[in-house]
């Protein structure tokens, strides 16, 4: 790798670093000031940067909801487009996936998706269909997940917009009860929300229909743990 | 039941239905235009009534977000209280029960509750403390409810708190997805959940601990499937 693209890789880094914590900022300031009462003076002032360094990144306060539709909305859509079409997953496995990168997130980054949120009946357009259009393939694409696991018997068959909403709701609803002080159990969190999404839709499991050879060989277990006992 | 009592039960059911409508009429109107932006004589007039008449059961905007946390956020404290301490009932049992009520009370009236979850910020006092204390109250009762099954081995080892937050979210949610014209899909809805609900907890049953009788009686039931099959 050249010393050139070495350095574009780092500054393209950079720059998303600084944009998250651009975002989180104005959100945190927006969710405590209110959007209308919070300038652009106040973001640069609490990220000890001075408004010509922030007008490098954003023109106008309405470019930060632009942001977060794309941060937030859209990029979900794109990571669950691809997931769902990935041969290498099954249904659990990509609901799996997708519950952990939507709990930490929403744990991670919790004013940015609270904001955007409260914000959606007041976006700017184009930034007001882009998010809607984002919020509806996220549901297609997972509705679509479900449909596939209950097909293949691997999730108890269900009414999968339903379902769907239920595991978006369960997973948007940590930014509104995980506190940042509690940042260590993230993963404790993601760990036992992703269980909790798998069991409710894998459900208890039903006994299957057993031929004779499975009868046959159950009976021989029976016997197997019964013999030691004797 | 004397006239004069049968009038008296008549007269508060009229005064709660009349309510619960101004509580609807005035959510739907605060989450179209905003709080600031809406009048009581928007309200009254949305509900073909006099200003007089409105003042009747209540005199200022403000009144209305307390009703609001009477509403939605300290009565089901209340019959969360009451679910929880009910003898008669297993923890499943109580946590069904708080899912259908919620589910339904969120896919009737959703704009109750959004806007009481948006101004959470902004209630004027005592409100604001109430609703606080409400929803505290909600969150410790259904932990004790899931602690109480886990430790009867009705629910399999999770921890409560993430438990009890996703549960809240998941039928939460459904104030932002459910559309009024699904109106007659209530029912469906609710049962789904209340389903997804109970899985969720119960997890796949894992397998129990046998004694040797049992492992008896499980052969005899092999052999008594396989016989017809010879």
């Amino acid at each position: 790798m050249s010393a050139k693209r070495t350095n574009g890789a780092r500054s393209t880094r950079r720059r998303e670093l600084i944009l998250s914590e651009l975002l989180d900022t104005a959100t945190e300031l927006f969710a405590a000031k209110g959007y209308e009462a919070t300038s652009l003076q106040d973001i640069a002032d609490a990220m000890d940067v001075s408004r010509s360094a922030l007008y490098h990144y954003l023109g106008t306060k309405d470019d930060l909801l632009a942001m977060l539709v794309e941060q937030v909305s859209r990029s979900l859509a794109e990571v669950l487009e691809e997931l769902r079409t990935r041969p290498d997953l099954s249904p659990v496995d990509k609901v799996r996936n997708l519950t952990e990168l939507l709990v930490r997130q929403r744990a991670e980054h919790p004013s940015q998706f609270r904001i955007l949120d409260r914000s959606e009946t007041v976006l700017p357009e184009p930034a007001g269909t882009e998010h809607l259009e984002a919020k509806r393939r996220i549901v297609r694409e997972l509705v679509n997940i479900i449909d596939e696991g209950v097909k293949i018997g691997q999730f108890r068959p269900v009414d999968s917009r339903t379902a769907a909403f239920s595991l978006l709701g369960m997973c948007n609803w940590v930014a509104w009860w995980f506190r940042p002080q509690d940042a260590s159990d993230i993963d404790a969190v993601v760990a036992t929300i992703t269980r909790l999404a798998q069991d409710m839709l894998c459900g208890p499991q039903e006994e299957a229909e057993v031929g004779s050879i499975g009868l046959l060989n159950e009976i021989r277990d029976r016997l197997d743990r019964l013999e030691p006992r004797l």
